[in-house]
């Protein structure tokens, strides 16, 4: 955050922040990083200059960090976390490419969409690209259980994808339905990077499993906060336009909870622009009143820190390990604080 | 073929067939067939509608017969090779489904292209999940140096689909930069499916490289009729419309050969028609006129046969093998004869 920020604000001082994190995972980064950038190079000049867009600059690598910590909070003594962690980025990567064909998107991490520089076309194929790349990078690593957790993890988004794109304008879309949609979508591949982390580490499979916990609930709280963002952020934040997913009549969960307790009063509003779509420049203005008067947002993130409270729970059995546990428990105290 | 055919042409009784290798295979292909009807399975019922009308049907099912007949001339005495065939099925109807959505496709393996169906995203994202299921089985089949050819080859795909979109119009394609692509887009894939099935049998390292080459040049030789077959062909034979690549405006190589023999005289019918894209019903007929006239379709044909004889050459040092060396070979002559 802006130093300006701070002054403004004294509380954030202690703000929780990936900070500590980062500096930790430092040199373990490095070699992700020029992981990244070697593999993303190809003789087809195209590839890599897509691919430098999206992955090049300022993305935060959290699912990446989430595999390195929870390799070396699991014990790892070797590298092939950081094949996995750079493998886990190229397969988020992927999605997003695809994601934003699929939305027809116009801002991705802060810059325009690829798919509006180089077309369409390309930003399917690069993705596939990246995809397979991350199972190179895989076999690479030589560990068939991460290579298992990894491979599902990537057929799990496919199916919430596609669960999302079937379901997504349903103005009576049930809670459970949207919790299993983000799951598959998002928390799945938090999970998978957190798993695959301690596997490769060689940790007992309680040890796994807690740490699968751990990114499960972490991404699920970080999804949450994301929807309500789209509600109540500003773009330098979100690295988007807030605002997209209710343009895109994206059935989120504060949308829902707004749909369910504005009730008839704004029946007809909800059907006009999310079912059918047909919005006006103002429209969003109003929605962003009615999803915040009605306590919507409060409930998405009051549910978000449910989540990051179970996160944190997973991670009782654990030491210090050189910091690395703090360093998570922060992490989750990060993804609810980001709501600011 | 029709017995009408048959009748009308006595010759056609020695034309060679698939049909020897799909008798050889046909317990491994049930098992194969089994496998891709249990993985295309999904609780989000879009995805196994799609892919059902895709892959349920008619199609040929040549890369896996091809996995399987190479792992069994190799020596395989269990079932891997089925893993890793229905894998290889899986892969390439992905990137068919992708290939669609790009260039916008009619029709695939006799149907509506199911985009047309179902929608641009729907298949983009049901490819995604076919990709990440290829991944599950191949980890299931257990072998690592498998996985790492068929990865491999899902890269080599992206960047040759990447380099033919960049340059598909481009009416002076060196011969070299579109044998380039043809091989990385299909003939990597039929390397990549013959020499897994070798690897998983366990195979010494000159058998697996002979039966990658076979692949690589039968996959050359096919890619080379199917380009000819757009312009002589009949859509029952294609599966597809004669005319796409050209309405496509695609650098094919009876295309660039007819381009560069037919010079100055056609040099404006071509810009106008494959540079520009601007195209009346009637030019189709001319484009196949002039394509078949000048002889680019018989030098075409010259070189897949080229290919195809060097397929056969790669399998010179295996013995019978159970009657699989020879259903290779019949299937290397089938690929230049489906012409007519």
């Amino acid at each position: 955050m802006s130093s300006a920020t701070q002054a403004a604000e004294p509380v954030a001082r202690s703000a929780p922040s990936i900070a500590g994190l980062t500096r930790l995972a430092q040199r373990d980064m490095e070699g992700v990083d020029a992981l990244i950038r070697n593999r993303m190079q190809s003789p087809v000049s195209v590839i890599p200059a897509l691919a430098e867009h999206l992955i090049g600059g300022s993305a935060k690598r959290l699912r990446p960090l989430l595999t390195i910590a929870a390799a070396r909070l699991a014990g790892a003594r070797d590298d092939a976390c950081l094949n996995l962690a750079a493998a886990v980025e190229f397969i988020h990567t992927a999605t997003l490419l695809h994601d934003d064909v699929i939305d027809s998107s116009e801002l991705r991490r802060g810059k325009v969409a690829a798919h509006l520089i180089w077309g369409a076309p390309a930003s399917v194929l690069v993705g596939d690209f990246l995809f397979a790349r991350s199972f190179e990078l895989m076999v690479e690593a030589g560990s068939m259980p991460a290579l298992e957790i990894l491979a599902r993890a990537s057929r799990v988004i496919a199916e919430g994808e596609v669960l999302q794109l079937t379901r997504a304008h349903d103005l009576d879309l049930p809670q459970e339905t949207y919790l299993e949609i983000i799951g598959a979508k998002t928390a799945e591949l938090f999970a998978a990077a957190s798993e695959a982390g301690a596997v490769s580490a060689g940790a007992p499979a309680a040890t796994c499993a807690a740490l699968r916990r751990f990114g499960r609930n972490l991404g699920l709280a970080f999804q949450l906060v994301d929807d309500a963002l789209d509600y109540s952020g500003a773009s330098e934040t979100l690295g988007k336009n807030p605002g997209d997913d209710f343009r895109e009549g994206k059935a989120t969960l504060p949308l829902l909870l707004a749909i369910a307790r504005t009730g008839e009063a704004e029946k007809a509003f909800w059907e006009r622009t999310i079912d059918r779509r047909e919005q006006t420049e103002a429209d969003f203005e109003r929605a962003r009143l009615l999803v915040s008067g009605c306590g919507a947002l409060d409930s998405t993130l009051a549910l978000a820190e449910d989540y990051a409270a179970d996160a944190k729970a997973a991670l009782a059995g654990f030491e210090g390990a050189d910091g690395w546990k703090a360093a998570l428990v922060e992490l989750a105290d990060f993804a609810v604080w980001r709501r600011m």
